[in-house]
């Protein structure tokens, strides 16, 4: 085995995983997924895992597992031992390993986050939110961003588990796509309410907020997957509306708090898709629809034209089918 | 025309529909459904609808309708006409009408209702709450049942707009069953916990007090047809639990309100028939099973075994199909 | 029956159906849509037909027919008659009727069309092609507005038999909308290759106006049922991306021909909705996301916010289940 | 390899699996479940397998196979070899391994059976079908208790080869519930036939005593393959009905044996869960609403409330998907 | 009313259907279908039905209907009336009607039955099946054919209540077609075990002599409703195949029973359209694919190419839309 | 590792697949599929592949993997090696490996093909041909038979990627049969024009000649996967139709050019299955369902009754679950 021959340990070093090289030492605090105990043939025990921060992952392997070993969970490690390579491939060959808490100085290196700072775009959904008309609907935009705690997770929520805006602030970074969008969009169809539009588009994945577990790799709390952030969204919008009306005086037109709920629980347009009712007006119908012209877009243009060429690419001119899409995808662009 | 013919115009009465016979005059106040109005072959305007009470319905026709005449909306009307009948069916000539709000006591003879009194039905289901162990489900119970409007409403609803229980009372009557149905099958699985069958069983329905508008006929209303029953009960129970704290000193096992909600939200099965979620507790299996069970055995036995029999049969040994069991039935029970 | 009561012959003249009050004498060329010999309850033969130009449909009849009669057939019709009203609505009592060819001036105050003038979308539309940037797709462009014969068509071709842009000049209506769509919608995306976009959607259709008979009343030609504009659209595609070579001596980039082939037999989406393959490219996935949108929002607007407010409306604040979205709506505006 | 490192041979005897420990010998006949040939990474071959008893399995290993080896088939073997345990984990490292047909006595050792003994829970469903008020139905029953094979084989059939009841006596504890669960239903709906329920539920499955082989481990029989339970249940009972007449001089009421054919046909209540027909009786309809009831509560309840707790458990507070029920169970009871 | 002014009442004559020309006196036995009592628009009763033979169908009406009139059920009645015509379209004004059972005589007239006689197409079926070359297959043809009952009941029963084969001897002409099928596509595919597809092909459809009542016009018995043709041929093929060994000494090989067996039960190819097990031989998919192909293909022809060209036809190139077939069919053949 | 033992080099040579027996060295151009870098527990890499001919497959594998290895592409190799055996599975332990292009020569071993000659198949369709009577038929038939370079990729293709005729010649092949099967069913249906079938089944599946690549192994072309066989036909023959007239001055009779390309672009029957329209001439669905019968019955006897007895049989007298037919197969013939 190539580690053993290794002579020269060096002063070990954090790394990010997109720098590392093959025979370095390194030490420091990074993600672990999936750890399980393999076995090899001789039937010893080996910790097998993925190791990862914020720029990747890369396999590890730890093969000094005794009865005393404690088998870390998922979440973060700190840990040291030697990078390998073979083919243009790197694994981490674990020496030792111990779960961790990691700082939040330390969890901006570890998981994956938009790569606008949430500030900015924050700044830029505000812009649009200004331009609500109805005295109703600004004061309900208000009594929304006045929720620190809310709106603290809805900078930092990622969009989803997995598939589309899957990274720290990526909640954020939809919903300020799709307020562009309708920005864009609203303008063609003079009979539309922009202002139902642009109010619906702000509130309707606010319930991810807690649906989804995001302080050490992104899962679904066992609240979000037994009640789902389509129900609770509509939840949250009862206790705001109710605020409205304490805090601003302003009283919502009657229709306006269930036109607005019910563009919540219908924005998956079906309910096999999770729809608890679909969409009924041309506001909730345009929301649900403008919803998936993003996802979809934005899916289709980063598994074909990834902003680092390369990565995880098997070669040929289609892609692996993406189950989101339900369809491979062909990558050229035959202009370019 | 043969009302032309008819002598003995006598002292008109109020008379149910189901006592209705040939040649009588009747006055009185009766529901009205889907008025219309009809052209004959010379093109004269005539009004066409349906002329029911809690007994039944007979068609209605209105053969002198001019410009002036005024349109009844489907409601309640008083009218005075004579009944004609052929080959045993029943029709009423309506000699005039006109648009009425009816009073209470005029309302329970005109809308049909459940046939034991909700006061005994409520007793009753009292008393299978009453055997719930958990203190924290003994405190919500509590919370449910003293809010007045509610528990009111609940005595009156129907289950459904149509198809089984769509009655007044119907809701109270549908949900008193699963209560029993539930006090019997509960004890042959050791392992469900009784007490959340038994109050997810009380709140699964709750939603159409507000779903279901139930003054004249059985509709939906529009907070009915854009949020639902479904979404509506998890929102009230959102209420409900802050009170069960507030007003009870007792704090809902955490998992509680998640678990109940849930059930709520699931009680339909899969997302085609309107669940948010599916089920995904042995609880909340077991109440999306039961509701099935009443609602299916209860629509089979009353379009097979029908307590008024001779209503509406067309003969033969099968039933039309039956849209809401996706087939037609077999009516004879061989064994009889 | 009345119209042998009616005494005021007058002077006969054309009058738009929108125009018609009752005891009217008409005299014109209509178009005609599914007559039918009806039979009185006497068994006497009667005609029952909708008589209709650009401006509504009413119901006509035509009381004395014998054997002699000459049935007309779908299409224009001159006639004379006297209307009737009733409760409002207006019919059609037809003295006599004879099958024609409208000239073309008639046409056009027969079948209905599109508000704004045909020549001014296409100027509009001709300025967007004009900002296509590469050579190629350019030249592509210039191929198809070469052919005058498909112009004339694209110009005048409704959008669909029924349901939505189902007017003279919708096609070129529809187009218009998806490239100002899409020019709204790109910079949002600045992977997207814009010219693959605008020339797909320019295309995507332009099939239709083979499978479209538009003269008389909308319906599918023997060649649209059978073959479609999906297939068609790419045939033609296949023959102009010839002339492009032959006549402009600009060579396709390798992969531009089979990647708006695609676009054009892949826009529906999915199988079930006609389309040969699913959408397979960034830009196949935008422009069959970009078709549903303006085509879901224009009928969700026009059923819900017509143009002419009292149309049809049943009453109560939902529409009647509109097929193409498979709902009905709810039509208040809660901030109007 | 560890095992060469073992010295104390001891006396090996027949363990349980649940028993085994680590550094064992053990000796006996197990069941041997998927024997597949591997290869080490030095390309010698060795055997893989899963060792079981009715108490569990482990995974099992031999590594002395040479060109002589005679592989074991799928069923049951006699071997000897030593446990290994590594983290808590047992595994069987085998030394020599024959096939064998094991005696009654072994094999009431070797596969899973039910909790009751099958007289126990048979002279139970004795007493339920004595209830039977119908003297054909009485005599239905006596022609079928009296048929030794089939009765032998219902007591120690399985009622599924996985997934619910899949044990020896599952078949008759499976039916005996539904016979207690109709037993308590049934009162809740008066014009119900009791007896053609209670019989319907005893003669529901009885087909599977052919479908499936449950000698070695659970399958289905060729026979079960091609023709199926739902059918086979309906010619057994074609069979049976002519021996009621000509061995108890009781005639069918007509109607009655179509009856109880139409109810095992249609138990699996569509055709793509298996019925041949949809139910189209009250009594059909209930048979196969309380079927379901039972066979997904039991699954519901054994995934998330196992008898012996830590079983295969990855921990979170949800299980794995279960196929049987299309979704993942929450299993924390929040009462407890 | 017209018919008070015929004058001449002659002697009233049977015709057929086909040959009835306006103005003319006919009596005779016809079939009546759909009686239903009418109502004018003086709420004067009358009878509406359809009066039919072997060669057509018409409308039927009776004005002079009194409170003693004996309203007649579908069946079989004598009758006299007059037929007029108006637009080439007969129809029959009755004067008086009179349920009756016909003779078998007067029955050939009354029911449409397939143009090559029973008789014949049962020979060449006996030659067909003489060309089975299995003894076992041999006899169990045999023991069918030697079912006076069954092969009486199977020269006359329809293939269907509607759509294709629905007359007198097309259960036989249709088994007959699948016969001549299979003989000229067996030699195609040498590995395909001709006997086996033979003999299903056989038996496949003989459980419809008990499913359709066949008598007066088609329906579905109640024990086809509730049991079928699919399950009732396997259960005839399980009598018949005891009645081979017992009475030709000649034991079925095994799995021969079974595989027939399956054959029945899996030639609808999909749960949905009525197979209780999907096809899982060769020769089974065979069967049901060839089943398949008589099917459409006869439709499809008979739709588009009828013997008695005009029937129906609405006229365009294109029929109505077909529901056996899913699609509406284009009927010119463009080489003719 | 055991190959360092062998010790009889002997002259290697190429060896056939099938001919492969253990401890013998072969060299010479093979197929490789799949090759990957598998890493040894060592964590040493090596190649893992599959080597094959026309005759079949083994694994194999090459351990002396350093950093300056070429990794080969599925392609085509030439290789070193010794064959090993273990329990009669064969593989190969290859000593070096280089990509090469193979010679026509070598092209024959390597890839599969149809068992009878392309040549005599084609032969036997142009025979079929023949018998086409309409001369337009005639003139369309010899315009594709003088495109050489089509004809010649035509006796080349397979007809599928997989699952059925996927070998070369295979296309060739499955057309001859079908045209066989309508020349042996067409004269059972009298009504149908059997040109039309005989043409439509003919040119049904041309468009596979660029769908599928076969050169080394087979795949989809970018052109097959983005348009596909269906719609490439349709356009195919768009051009060949414009040749009729402008080389054999024979025009197409109005509706046979697009009756044709109808059931090319209908010819899967369903969108699900990839149909740009379903079948709607009886032409079309006779010729998509014996596409079907071919298709299906060709897969389940090479499924059940394979040429070489005993390939990939797994034992049990059931196959796997085969995806194209959506179920597994019963393997034994009963009478056999």
């Amino acid at each position: 085995m190539t580690q053993a021959a290794s002579p020269k340990p060096a002063a070990p070093a954090r790394k990010f995983i997109e720098e590392m090289k093959g025979s370095e030492w390194v030490k420091g605090v990074y993600a672990i997924l999936n750890p399980q105990l393999g076995r090899t043939r001789a039937e010893k025990p080996y910790l097998r895992c993925l190791i990862g921060d914020r720029t990747g992952e890369v396999p590890g392997r730890l093969w000094s597992v005794d009865e005393n070993f404690e088998m870390p969970r998922e979440g973060f490690v700190l840990l040291e031992g030697e990078t390998q390579t073979y083919q243009g491939e790197i694994q981490l060959i674990i020496k030792w390993v111990k779960q961790v808490e990691p700082s939040n100085d330390e969890l901006r290196d570890l998981v994956p986050c938009s790569k606008r700072p949430p500030e900015e775009m924050f700044a830029e959904l505000l812009g649009l939110l200004d331009t609500l008309e109805h005295p109703a609907m600004k004061a309900l935009a208000k009594v929304y961003l006045a929720d620190e705690i809310l709106i603290s997770a809805f900078k930092r929520a990622p969009a989803a588990k997995s598939v589309h805006h899957a990274y720290l602030g990526g909640l954020l970074e939809h919903t300020l796509n799709l307020l562009k969008l309708a920005n864009a969009v609203c303008p063609l169809y003079p009979k539309i309410n922009r202002d139902i539009v642009m109010m619906g588009l702000f509130l309707h994945d606010l319930g991810k907020t807690r649906e989804l577990s995001y302080d050490k790799g992104f899962g679904y709390t066992d609240h979000g997957e037994l009640i789902g952030h389509v129900v609770d969204g509509a939840i949250m919008l009862h206790d705001k509306a109710q605020l409205v009306m304490r805090e601003h005086g302003v009283r919502l037109p009657p229709g306006a708090l269930v036109v607005l709920q019910h563009i919540i629980i219908s924005h998956h347009g079906q309910p096999d898709f999770g729809a608890a009712k679909v969409p009924m007006t041309p506001e909730a119908i345009l929301v649900s629809m403008l919803d998936n012209v993003d996802a979809k877009t934005t899916i289709a243009l980063s598994e074909t034209r990834p902003d680092r060429p390369g990565d995880f690419d098997a070669g040929g001119n289609f892609t692996e089918k993406i189950w989101a899409l339900e369809t491979k995808l062909y990558k050229p662009d035959p202009l370019k």
